[in-house]
């Protein structure tokens, strides 16, 4: 994929998908949104090569998703948190679980849960304006031009 | 990747990756959501090799999201529709689209309308249950067991 070329195209979708195109890229934000921070907790939760997850960290830190921390000087290491953009695409993860969930979710799956109520957390995608969910067929993306 | 291990696993943030887990897969279905049907409207939306694109129409027929439909008997030809498992991540996209803009969007973007009204739709995602704004640190994934 020409990354280069999504990623100062005009279609906002192409912005978007530049910075997290891959499943493993989007599950390590996964992971770093449940408070993993550290290479080996990535490796161990997502059964990752190492060369593919530096790779991996090292393309979300150059996108800013990630930024690194340094958390001890002796020897000097650094751990991995989500920026601000990191942070605002955790949603976006929960509305594609329930995607996942309605159509590829045979079996035992994971939910997520409301940190202060425990209630579960149905994610799906509304418009700000109007409150109303947004159909697939509701809409249409405008080029510009 | 392991798309057979993901798409089987427990967590169904993975589930959802799994179908559409890189750039090209999801902005086939962004296309396919625009009214595009036949491969050379792809290659030419996409700028993507035709065996690229080939393998990832394929891929995307093989985890249900897009299904072919005969338009033309003599030559037999197929075209390319979306299943409602990838109407239904037409709305993901859109979501994807405000955080690329938010986050990767210097210049001129593309924007989502709403067919009915023309108003602009700026997608977010939320709790069907509560209607609250999903946001970054208000859930928790729960794995089972």
């Amino acid at each position: 994929m020409d990354i280069q070329k999504l990623s100062t195209g005009t279609c906002a979708i192409s912005r978007g998908l530049a910075l997290v195109g891959d499943a493993w890229s989007a599950l390590i934000i996964r992971d770093a949104g449940r408070g993993m921070t550290r290479f080996e907790q990535f490796r161990t939760s997502l059964g990752i090569a190492p060369n593919i997850l530096s790779r991996r960290l090292d393309a979300l830190i150059k996108a800013g998703v990630l930024k690194t921390q340094r958390y001890s000087e002796r020897p000097p290491r650094d751990e991995y948190v989500l920026t601000d953009a990191g942070s605002a695409f955790i949603p976006i993860l929960a509305a594609i679980g329930e995607w996942g969930r309605t159509y590829n979710g045979e079996g035992t799956l994971s939910h997520i849960e409301d940190v202060a109520t425990g209630e579960v957390v149905r994610a799906v995608v509304t418009d700000k304006g109007t409150g109303k969910t947004v159909e697939p067929g509701s809409w249409r993306v405008v080029m510009p031009g």
